[in-house]
């Protein structure tokens, strides 16, 4: 597969996204990239490295969207962009998929107008995978659609579903709708609504509503929700995960030299507990419902998160998880 | 002051509840408790302890409202259970705090029935207090208002304010707006007219937007968002710490013995840390905005937690922070 890569894209650009650009090449078959940015910088920086020189195409592009700037009108104005130039190549057919680390927003508002969506997909969602206690879990939308109507979220749950089974070979994902009580009637106008529409599809494996407290088991594979609440679960999960190890931290730093101890003996085991908390293993983050592979990768990607997004753009691919949820929304309209 | 316990809600009740009851009464001075519930049940539950019996008032109340009831049904339809009774106190005068770990619907539809709002206050919100890496911070509100105008959040600002302020002894507690990005420009709807009013409010100290991966931290004293938002974020806390703990026991269980000798090193400081995120040590929340001291326990409280809810209901009156809520929304009206 031919993968656009946003060159610029990201805190650690364009340092982290060649290096892991180059990883990618080196261990996996079939891909071949096109990265976007001012040519002389992606050269010089390509140049460090000795891989397959025929895999990989650099296209010139001489400006950079920052996080800052407003998503749509910098999209406008900054048509040489390495955004703009990777999200034309999947565009004009020349890429299959693309990848970007820099700003969200620009990513999901140029996915929507440059590439375009599916037909009868109403709105396309962030779906990032996280991992919890007992698998991993994934969220549809953390932040693409900030205000939603109830039919939005049964399409979340049918593209979610679609990734879901076919990136991690499970027949019937669980799915759940996040809501501040278990109960049929608890929940905002929002909630309540969707919960009727999941209700009626048949299709779905719908387990009804899942409280918060309950996601980070992982025992619901998808949980949908507007973007604002959806963010607002993932980035709070984020956050508790760290103050929880900080707090550790805090408090292994000002005790007695016998817990101090206790760490060094206990090593191996707070490395796994890091790895299962490490979002450089996961990739990135799917934009659902937009009429091409698209991957948001962490903006603070290192070479190996990057690597890992590219690995994670590739199963899309060869799963053809495009052509699914092309299919189930053509079926309906 | 005079209190009036719910005898009969919570998990644990009413065994936990008047174990709880009878600590607080030899810890504290100048309290006075008003159990409700059926009046053997409860005499037969004070009867393990020797306590000063000219404290404890039983009052007769044969019903119990559960947490799978309606709660505006459920109050209306039993008029005798523990927990319309224990309002009717406070309502009538003879109690100057209520006390309740039962159904949470059941008491925010009851107090703001039976005691009614504060005048001036467009809808009252419940309050917890959490522990975060820096310090504690509090959340308005956490369920009781799911859909909001942002005039509400405002006044969820103020009275947070006020009840931080008189609590923690924190002259000008910051105040932050729980959003999906912290540029003014972010958010949904509601966030993007909230931010506008807060703004303008020169009496509070404004941060501003907190997305939720920053409230942990406890750097920003007082949250304020929907009851959806906030429910989402306080119980995302809650599942997280639980998860996170929970995956470091899986680690440490199928560890080495050398690990598993880390861990007896490590147990002050674990202990520690189980201490700080102990809900038990916070006591309950209060439900801002009515014209009472309305203190919700945590449901699965023990003997310990519902004693420190009494003594946070103690901290309440005897720092007049109904009255000072009452003075600032008269200014106003």
């Amino acid at each position: 597969m031919r993968i656009a890569i946003d060159g610029m894209g990201g805190d650690n650009a364009p340092v982290a996204v060649i290096d892991g650009a180059i990883q990618a090449l080196k261990e996996y078959n079939n891909i071949e990239l096109y990265i976007t940015g001012p040519k002389e910088i992606i050269n010089s920086e390509l140049d460090k490295y000795t891989y397959p020189k025929d895999k990989v195409t650099v296209i010139d592009a001489k400006e950079v969207i920052l996080p800052s700037e407003h998503p749509v009108m910098a999209l406008r104005r900054k048509k040489d962009s390495s955004i703009v130039k990777s999200l034309n190549l999947v565009k004009d057919g020349t890429c299959d998929g693309i990848i970007s680390a820099g700003s969200t927003g620009a990513f999901l508002a140029g996915c929507t107008l440059i590439i375009g969506r599916i037909n009868g997909i109403e709105r396309p969602a962030l779906a990032p995978i996280m991992p919890g206690r007992h698998g991993n879990f994934m969220i549809v939308d953390v932040g693409a659609n900030v205000d939603c109507k109830p039919a939005f979220l049964v399409q979340f749950a049918k593209m979610g579903k679609i990734y879901y089974q076919k990136i991690f070979n499970v027949k019937n994902p669980s799915i759940g709708l996040i809501n501040i009580g278990e109960e049929e009637e608890k929940g905002n106008e929002l909630t309540k609504a969707t919960y009727q529409l999941l209700k009626e599809e048949n299709s779905l494996n719908f387990k009804g509503n899942i409280e918060p407290r309950d996601i980070p088991t992982g025992d619901t594979n998808i949980l949908v929700s507007d973007g604002f609440v959806g963010n607002t679960a993932l980035k709070m999960y984020e956050g508790s995960a760290s103050s929880i190890l900080g707090i550790m931290k805090d408090e292994v730093l000002r005790s007695s030299i016998i817990s101090k101890l206790g760490v060094v003996l206990l090593k191996p085991v707070l490395k796994n507990i890091m790895r299962k908390f490490d979002y450089k293993e996961v990739g990135g983050a799917p934009f659902l419902g937009v009429d091409g592979i698209c991957i948001k990768a962490h903006g603070s990607s290192d070479a190996k998160a990057f690597k890992n997004a590219i690995k994670q753009t590739k199963i899309f691919y060869e799963n053809d998880v495009l052509k699914h949820i092309k299919n189930e929304f053509s079926i309906e309209n």
